[in-house]
C-alpha cells in the first residue's frame, strides 16, 4: 500500500534523546582512552507473570536510529551549557558515528529469559551510547507484540484490528505499536501513518460523534453507507438492537445495493447483544453482514466471548493492547558482557549476567521446539542458532531490512513450533526450558573468579575465549 | 537552561497520525455540508483504582500540534492510494487548518471524573479531527504526571529523579514523560533532550558498565570523581558495602578534595544497606555524602523505605513511574456534546455524558477544596471556575504558553489545597465529591428526551442554551 515501506524515511530522534550518564561516561572513556572493543547484551531476566514467551520486535527501528545517530551543532551547543563537557570532547562528539556491529534475533522470534535479543559490539563509547535508544525501541515493540500475540491467539482466527492510538503513550508508541501488532498477527490498524510508514493495512468504521451530529441515526447510517459501501456501521449510540434494526431497514431501502460489511457493537453485554444482532440480521436475510465487537476488550474478554459462543466475526482492540495493560514493561537490560577481550560480569544480587559473546540454540524434535540452550558464540551447542548478523561497521545488512510481512510470517511459524501450552493465555506449566551450555557456565565461573579475587585486586583481566 | 524552552520548536507529528475514521467522517461531513459549530469534551469517566485525583497535563503540546496541523502533498498522495477519498476532498484537505477554540484546565490542575480537561469548539470537521492527537497527548502526560505525583508524595520532600527513558513507550513518551514528571514535582531527569526542549533539569550518575569496563572498581571511582567532582558513585556492582568502603578510601586519598555528592544503591535490601552505608560514611567523617536509591522503585517501595527509617536522601525512579505501571491508561474520551447549537448525548450503557459547553467550579472553604460542581458554561454555580480560554481561532493564547515552572507551581499549590486524604497513597474514603449543577442536569434531561423521542424521529434538534 505504501510502495516499499522499509525505505520510507523515518526521522531519527535527536541524539540528545539519551540518558545524561551515557554522555558523561563517554567523555570519561574518551579521556581515559578506553576505546577497545566492548560487547553489550540486551536481554530480560524474567517473563512478566502472564507471558509464556516474548516476541522479539523493534530491531529494524533501533538499527535505523543507530545508523543515523549524529550530534548536530545546536545539540552540542546545548551540551556546552551544562558545564560538564570540555570543548575538545564536544568537537569529538560532533564527529561521532556508530561503527559497530550487531547480532540479533530476527524480529518475530519467540524469546525467553536471559537470551540475548541482540548483542552490540564496537568501541566501548559507541556500544555504550547505543544503550538508551536501542532499549527504548526494542522494549516498546517487544512488549506490545507480545501482548498482541495473546489477543490474536484468543481471537481464534478472527480478525483483530488495532484501535489504540488515542490512548497509547505518545506519537512514537502509536506508530510503532501498529507495526509490532502486525508482526504479532493483528490484521490492520486505524493508524493512517502506520499505513504510510510501514505498509500496515489501515481500516476504520465510524465514531459515535458522527451519529450524534446527525439529527437521526438512520439518516447517519444512510449517508455513510452511500459514501462507503463496504463500511461497518456503529449501532450502539442510543439503543444497540434498535440500531441493528435500522441497518435492516436500510437494507430494505437499498435492495440489492446494500453492501455494508458489518455492524460494530461497542458497549453493553456484548455476548448477549451479538446473539440478538445475529438473529435480527439473519432473519432479514443479511447473513453476510458481519458483527464486530469493541469497547474495553483484551485477550481475556475476547476469549470469554468466543468461549460463550458469541457470534462475533472480528474485534477492535484498543487501550489494553495499546499499553499492554497487564504488563506495560519488561525488565529488559543492556549489560556489558566483554571488554578488551575479557568477559565481564556484575554480581548485584538477583541480576544474573552471562559473560561474553553468545548464541541462542533452539532445539527441536519432530518440528517442535523442546528447549533452548544459551551458549558461547562459536560453540556448537546443538539446535538451530538464532542470532544472526544484522549490522556491520554501522550499516544495516539485508537481514535488518526485510519486509514486515517476513517478520509477521516468522512470528506465525515460530510461535506454532512452540509447545502448545505456551500459546495458552494461562501460565505454562512447566515453563519453556532454557539451559546454559557447559562451556558458557565455565566461562561465567572464570569471570566471576576474576572479579571477586578480593578488594583492591588491581591486576588486569585474564584473556578469555569471549 | 535552554533559553526559553516554551519557544523551542517541537516538530508536529504527521497529520496522518490519526485514526482512519476521522478522515472518512471528515469527508462525509464535508460532502453533507455538516460544518456547523461543534463542541467536544475531553474527560474521563472513572479514576483508576489507586488514584484519588489526576493531574491535568499535556495541554501545551496538544495545542502546539493542533496549531501546526497540515496535510503535506506526499501525505495526500498516500491517502489517494487508499481508494476512499475523492480528489476534490483531498484538495480541500490540503488547505485544512484548525481554526477552532479551546477552553481547558491549566496544566497541573487536579481533575476528577466527568470534568472536562478541555473543550474544543469549532466547525465539526475540525473539532472532530482534533480528537486522536489531542487525546494521545493529554492522556500520556496526564497519566504520567498523576503517577509521578504519588512518587513525589511518598518521597516526603526528598528529591525524585526520572531514570525511565529506556523502558518508556517510545521516543515521544520518553520526552513528554520528563515534562509531565517535572510538573508533578519530580526534581530532574536523566533525559538530555527534555533539558533542551522543556528546560527540565538534567542529571545522572554512572552505569554498572563503567565500573565493569575498568579492571578495578576503585580505579573507576577515582577516574570518574576526578572528572566530575560533584558526582554520585554507583557502589553495588560487585559488593555494595565494599563499594562504599572504597568511596571512603578515595576520600582519604583526596583529603579535602573529595567532593563526591553521593553514592547510589541499585540492588539488594536497600533499607538495610542504606543504614550500613550511612554508618560507614558517618564513621569516616563523610556525613555530607548523600545516599541515593534506585532499582525497581515505585511509590510503595519509596514509602516503605522511608517508613522503615532508611537514611535515604533521594530516589532514582525508572520504569514503574515511566509507564505508570499500575495504571498505564485512563478511560479518557473525547465526546461530542453539542452541534449546531443543540446539546448532544449518547446513551451507551455505562458511559454517561454531560451535554453542551460546561464549566468546572471548585468550591473552597478556609482555603481547602471541599467539592467540585460541573455546571453549564456561563452559569454561576458557586466556587472558582477552572476552565480558561487557551486557544482562539486556531492560535494558542498566552495561557497555553506559560513557563513549565508555572504549571509545576500550580500542581504543588492546587494539590496542597485538596483534602489531605486525597494525597495519601491509599484510596480516599470518601472520594472527592463532584456534583452536577441543577441547570446542567436539566439540560441533560432535555437532550435525553429529544434523542429518545423514538425510532425514526426525523425532526431536528430543539435549540438549547448550550
Amino acid at each position: 500500500m505504501a510502495g516499499d515501506p522499509s525505505d520510507t524515511p523515518r526521522e531519527a530522534p535527536s541524539a540528545l534523546l539519551t540518558d545524561l550518564y551515557q554522555l558523561t561516561m563517554l567523555q570519561a572513556y574518551w579521556r581515559e582512552g578506553m576505546t577497545e572493543e566492548a560487547v553489550f547484551s540486551l536481554h530480560f531476566r524474567e517473563l512478566p507473570p502472564r507471558r509464556n514467551y516474548m516476541l522479539a520486535c523493534g530491531l529494524s527501528d533501533a538499527l535505523a536510529f543507530l545508523e543515523a545517530l549524529r550530534f548536530r551543532d545546536e545539540e552540542l551547543r546545548f551540551l556546552a551549557t551544562l558545564g560538564l563537557f570540555r570543548d575538545d570532547f564536544l568537537e569529538w562528539l560532533g564527529d561521532f558515528r556508530f561503527t559497530g556491529s550487531v547480532r540479533a534475533l530476527p524480529e518475530g522470534t519467540p524469546v525467553f529469559p536471559l537470551e540475548p535479543i541482540l548483542e552490540v559490539e564496537g568501541p566501548l563509547p559507541e556500544a555504550q551510547l547505543a544503550e538508551t535508544v536501542v532499549m527504548n525501541q526494542v522494549h516498546l515493540q517487544t512488549v506490545l507484540a507480545s501482548k498482541a500475540a495473546r489477543v490474536v491467539a484468543a481471537a481464534r482466527g478472527r480478525a483483530v484490528v488495532d484501535f489504540g492510538l488515542r490512548r497509547m503513550h505518545g506519537t512514537d508508541a502509536g506508530l510503532k505499536a501498529a507495526r509490532a501488532f502486525h508482526v504479532a498477527g493483528v490484521a490492520a490498524t486505524s493508524n493512517v501513518l502506520a499505513g504510510r510508514v510501514y505498509g500496515v493495512p489501515v481500516t476504520g468504521t465510524m465514531a459515535h460523534s458522527y451519529i450524534q451530529a446527525h439529527d437521526d441515526e438512520m439518516e447517519a447510517f444512510r449517508a455513510f453507507a452511500a459514501l462507503y459501501p463496504g463500511t461497518v456501521l456503529l449501532v450502539d449510540t442510543y439503543d444497540t438492537l434498535e440500531g441493528v434494526r435500522k441497518v435492516v431497514r436500510l437494507a430494505r431501502e437499498l435492495g440489492g445495493d446494500l453492501r455494508v460489511r458489518g455492524v460494530r457493537l461497542d458497549s453493553g453485554d456484548l455476548a448477549a447483544l451479538a446473539v440478538e444482532t445475529r438473529r435480527i440480521l439473519d432473519e432479514a436475510g443479511l447473513g453476510e453482514v458481519q458483527i464486530l465487537a469493541s469497547g474495553g476488550l483484551d485477550e481475556d474478554r475476547v476469549d470469554r466471548l468466543l468461549a460463550a459462543g458469541a457470534p462475533l466475526d472480528g474485534f477492535g482492540v484498543g487501550t489494553s493492547m495499546g499499553v499492554s495493560s497487564d504488563a506495560p514493561s519488561l525488565d529488559i537490560a543492556y549489560k556489558l558482557t566483554a571488554y578488551a577481550g575479557a568477559g565481564r560480569l556484575k554480581l548485584s544480587p538477583g541480576k544474573e549476567l552471562l559473560p561474553g559473546r553468545k548464541q541462542v540454540f533452539r532445539v527441536e524434535e519432530d518440528g517442535r521446539a523442546v528447549r533452548d540452550v544459551i551458549g558461547m558464540a562459536g560453540e556448537e551447542a546443538g539446535g538451530r542458532p538464532l542470532l544472526v548478523s544484522v549490522m556491520e561497521r554501522g550499516r544495516r545488512l539485508d537481514a535488518a531490512r526485510e519486509p514486515l510481512a517476513d517478520a509477521r510470517e516468522r512470528a506465525r511459524e515460530e510461535t506454532l513450533r512452540l509447545p502448545e501450552r505456551l500459546r495458552a493465555l494461562d501460565p505454562a506449566d512447566p515453563p519453556y526450558p532454557v539451559e546454559v551450555s557447559r562451556a558458557l557456565r565455565r566461562h561465567q565461573e572464570d569471570v566471576r573468579g576474576r572479579v571477586t579475587e578480593g578488594p583492591g585486586a588491581d591486576r588486569g583481566p585474564r584473556p578469555s575465549g569471549s
